[in-house]
């Protein structure tokens, strides 16, 4: 198995509550989103936290889905990291847009390549 | 709740190949390592790959780690994300350390406090 991926870090703000503090929007979007890549899925775990907020992952084969929702501020971390030939905007943008996020920041980190400080694309928008 | 946090990407090559390989070492590194640091645990889903490999994730009220191991490369792919008070090197250190890491790069990232792109702090250094 090659050590090299790609890890997409999305910070999503401006999204919808209700999805934000629904884990099993939160979780079903996440499925979705592995499986449309072209993932297999391993492990799926998510958590509800009191008063709101998510987190959880979905390990797949190659790699991780990872969010934390913050309902409260309309904020959803988002990381999805790829191994192999899989593009991990795929499933970035499917979750941005089932989230309703009104803005987006997105680093594209290589990982398992070596030195990585050279290498960071940096992407900011609107969406 | 708030946004604000601290991801530590760290790619650590050179490790021990009986641990990368060993699902329950990393699982009960991952879980001394989080503890160590100060937060609760919520959630733990490792999977062992064949012939080897293992990835996995815990979840605690403050983010997350994650691991993907690469036995024959000697390389470990680790993330810890940190909210709230919690120093996530503590955990990265911890885990670089039980896996016998000869190198490691580490990038610590701000996560949930608006455009990333000037505030990235990277380090490498032989551990």
């Amino acid at each position: 198995m090659e050590t090299m991926g790609r890890h997409v870090i999305s910070e999503l703000w401006g999204c919808n509550f209700d999805k934000l503090n629904d884990m099993e929007v939160i979780e079903r979007t996440f499925v979705d989103a592995a499986l449309k890549s072209g993932a297999e899925i391993r492990e799926v775990a998510f958590h509800k936290f009191a008063p709101q907020g998510v987190s959880g992952v979905v390990i797949i084969s190659e790699s991780h889905l990872t969010i934390h929702s913050f309902p409260e501020h309309g904020y959803a971390s988002i990381d999805v990291y790829t191994c192999g030939d899989l593009d991990p905007n795929i499933a970035a943008n499917y979750i941005a847009d089932a989230l309703e996020a009104e803005t987006r920041e997105t680093i594209e980190m290589p990982r398992g390549m070596g030195p990585v400080r050279s290498q960071i694309k940096q992407t900011a928008s609107m969406v």
